[in-house]
């Protein structure tokens, strides 16, 4: 049987450590990907529960009445129910989310997915429970800011398969 | 000095060659992150010069009349100059491109970049010669389809700076 000497092997392990380093480049590019989009500023309204973050990249003007936003969801975090006089589109950049129309079962969203909310359709979206949710927000202003509603109960959060 | 006899490398090689592959993932994430979003159906209208592949995210319809779709761009690709009646709103997902309107210079858009343009406002955008281009294009149909113009010139794609 062939016997490992350690003076043998030091250079081979230090090699070794070094090239293990590589990995470290996939950490850096999810988070980099992660952030696509600036994470903008916490925010501090009670239209969301739990930590969640938001940037402005596009504003709605006389010209074109779009709104485009980047929120990002901490795990567990989610809106208020709320609807959208002139409807919204979701685009999933990242994590595990959670989406739900009034009335239907939610619907567990992924990065590459996109959703289209009807207009004046109450819904909610949010993070999972254990993976945050990043999410590209686009909304129309041309008839009205957004309606909030109640809160997202943790029973409907969590098994919101009914309502 | 220390003598590395082959039958001890061996075994450390076979290792760090295994661990090495470990930067592939990096390769892999990019990758996956270029298509964030599916790369949908190879361009065949006269509406772009080069390779371009456009998938639709989002339709428009009566009550939501926003379309999102994704457009890749290969190196060296265009649109033609075109303007849309309701707008436009360019999110860039990967990769460095040119945007452009009439009578501005040429912008360099790259990963993260967001841009309006305005209503019937000439325009054309495209990859940058050596590097693919992925744009989300978030249009208003509510006003009528896209007015396709004429043709980007190499010598404006290249040097767009006055037109």
């Amino acid at each position: 049987m062939m016997k490992y000497n350690l003076k043998y092997m030091l250079p081979f392990v230090a090699v070794l450590f070094t090239a293990c380093n590589g990995n470290n480049n996939v950490e850096e590019a999810k988070q980099k990907n992660t952030l696509l989009f600036p994470k903008g500023n916490k925010n501090t309204t009670a239209n969301f529960k739990g930590e969640v973050w938001v940037a402005s990249l596009i504003e709605a003007d006389s010209l074109t009445q779009t709104a485009v936003g980047n929120v990002t969801f901490e795990p567990g975090a989610r809106s208020k129910w709320h609807m959208h006089p002139a409807g919204q589109i979701l685009l999933v950049t990242n994590g595990v989310g959670y989406y739900q129309e009034k009335g239907k079962p939610k619907q567990i969203l992924r990065k590459g997915d996109a959703v289209k909310c009807p207009p004046d359709v109450p819904h909610w979206h949010g993070a999972s429970a254990d993976t945050a949710f990043v999410q590209v927000a686009i909304t129309g202003r041309e008839k009205g800011p957004t309606v909030w509603l109640e809160a997202v109960s943790d029973d409907v959060y969590h098994n919101g398969d009914k309502e």
